[in-house]
């Protein structure tokens, strides 16, 4: 094979309760990559489209580049030459893993190019080399869910520890990505570095209780535990309108909403697609009513992580 | 009926990562309790055996008396007297939910014999009661498990949110209790009040990995979970000989081990019940070379909480 297209998808990272240890897939929106081997050694980005030209085509300054570079070197094929081109069809910086599911459609569609020497989840440490170079540190949260598909768990970063959790079939995630932007590495600053005992106790009862909720399972223990006391109040108050559309997206029946990784986009989990489908428009009326334009998503739990598309 | 016999049984809090939010309860050992009913109101204590005399026989000092006492007033049936025995059958002071136990036996004694007009789960707010008298404040990862069984998730204390995970059958504890003994008051004293996020993030990937191998069921995920970087650390001070007995724990084949509640007692868990005994025997074997004798019991995960006795 010589030419490859892959689909990586979007993510929502944290889930309320979990920073940096939470994250599911959605099975769209998601990025586009088309891989195609050259003769001569290097990696070229020919084409970035769907970005407004913000991107950078800089193979070091560029998520999917870095993410393929690293992964060629580790299975010691530098010789191998790349041209890459990447199809933004999702928000940048709205908090739904945009960056990492370039990496993640990068280093898969290298990987099948070159006869799949590794598996599907040993690439997570060169698609996460692709996060570090996009937000300063190599987080899994979101490039986890995009490559392995489903609700996933990392136990532990040092060493690498990352579990894929089974969601029950009915829960439907409403993502609503508000037109404003909030910069990831900003969002992580204004957080609190030091944490009460009380408060930690707190979030470490929700995360069990999602745990729980999503393998026993139990919806409405899912919907009791998407709590966060840590993050999302200082996150929210970046996000106009917050308090308002969460108390939107609950009165249309939603289980929980919280902020999408560092934000500006919310989403919602829902017990059947229905309820799914009411609550995002609920959402995007309640940022409407604030003149705030906004695009969404509904979407199951996307389980399989990047495909091949087509040619 | 007049007069029942109750056993409850010891249990687990903590579990390595889950401060105040874990428990879970074991078949032995346990405390029984005898009550009867009296033809005029209040509650006397006639006797309690196996305590060396140490615990008050005051009825608003005692666990079970202050739980019974509360359980009463809560269905408004202050009139009704009864006569109460405690026979301890387990250590004092050692972090096995002696306390716990006796609050829970006496209880569901005191609901069995009223006809049953609360469920079982509807007791714990009494049984909670009675943990107050005895360590300052209303926990419930010992009178949760001791009352309920299995392995127990305290989402939120308020409200007040107990979840029952199940757990795997081959799974085994094994508990060693040092003739030492550790203040539950002073054990809290001496934690941290202020955590680093990094810290809290760890702590929350253990737990839920810990919830996660339980469900899967997945005993090494159980085992690499069983990690507290919170708690441990400061109590492990108080227990001499920590670091040696448990990696004798770990060394024998244990999944993982920690302290139980706030101490002197260090539990493990293991698949199977050989290996379970295996790893008590060393983990004594370790506290007896520094010349500390020990009790050592070996049971699966009790599912039933507290059982009627023959009288």
């Amino acid at each position: 094979m010589e030419k490859i297209r892959v689909y990586a998808p979007a993510t929502v990272a944290n889930v309320a309760c979990g920073f940096d240890i939470f994250g599911f897939a959605v099975n769209n929106p998601g990025d586009e990559v088309v891989l195609e081997k050259k003769s001569t050694p290097g990696i070229v980005i020919k084409e970035i489209t769907g970005d407004d030209g913000r991107l950078p085509k800089a193979v070091e300054k560029n998520t999917a580049g870095i993410a393929i570079q690293k992964y060629l070197a580790h299975i010691g094929r530098e010789d191998q030459g790349f041209e890459l081109s990447l199809h933004k069809d999702m928000p940048l910086g709205s908090g739904l893993g945009s960056s990492a599911a370039s990496a993640v459609a990068g280093v898969f569609a290298a990987n099948e190019l070159m006869g799949r020497p590794l598996s599907q989840k040993d690439l997570l440490p060169f698609a996460m080399e692709g996060e570090r170079v996009a937000c300063g540190s190599a987080h899994a949260d979101n490039v986890g869910p995009s490559l392995l598909g489903g609700f996933i768990v990392i136990r532990s970063y040092d060493p690498l520890d990352i579990i894929q959790v089974p969601v029950p079939a009915d829960l439907y995630a409403s993502i609503v990505h508000p037109q404003i932007e909030v910069n990831t590495k900003d969002a992580r600053g204004i957080l609190d570095k030091e944490i009460s005992l009380a408060t930690t106790i707190t979030q470490m009862g929700n995360v069990a209780g999602l745990v729980a909720g999503l393998l026993l399972p139990d919806y409405e223990l899912i919907g009791r535990s998407l709590v966060d006391v840590i993050i999302e109040p200082s996150r929210a108050i970046l996000i106009p309108g917050f308090a308002e559309v969460k108390a939107a997206a609950i009165a249309s029946g939603a289980l929980g909403c919280s902020i999408s990784g560092s934000g500006p986009s919310l989403f919602a989990l829902s017990k059947g697609e229905e309820t799914a489908q009411k609550v995002a428009k609920a959402m995007a009326a309640e940022f409407a009513a604030l003149g705030i334009g906004s695009e969404q998503y509904v979407s199951q739990i996307n389980q399989k992580g990047p495909v091949v598309l087509a040619d």
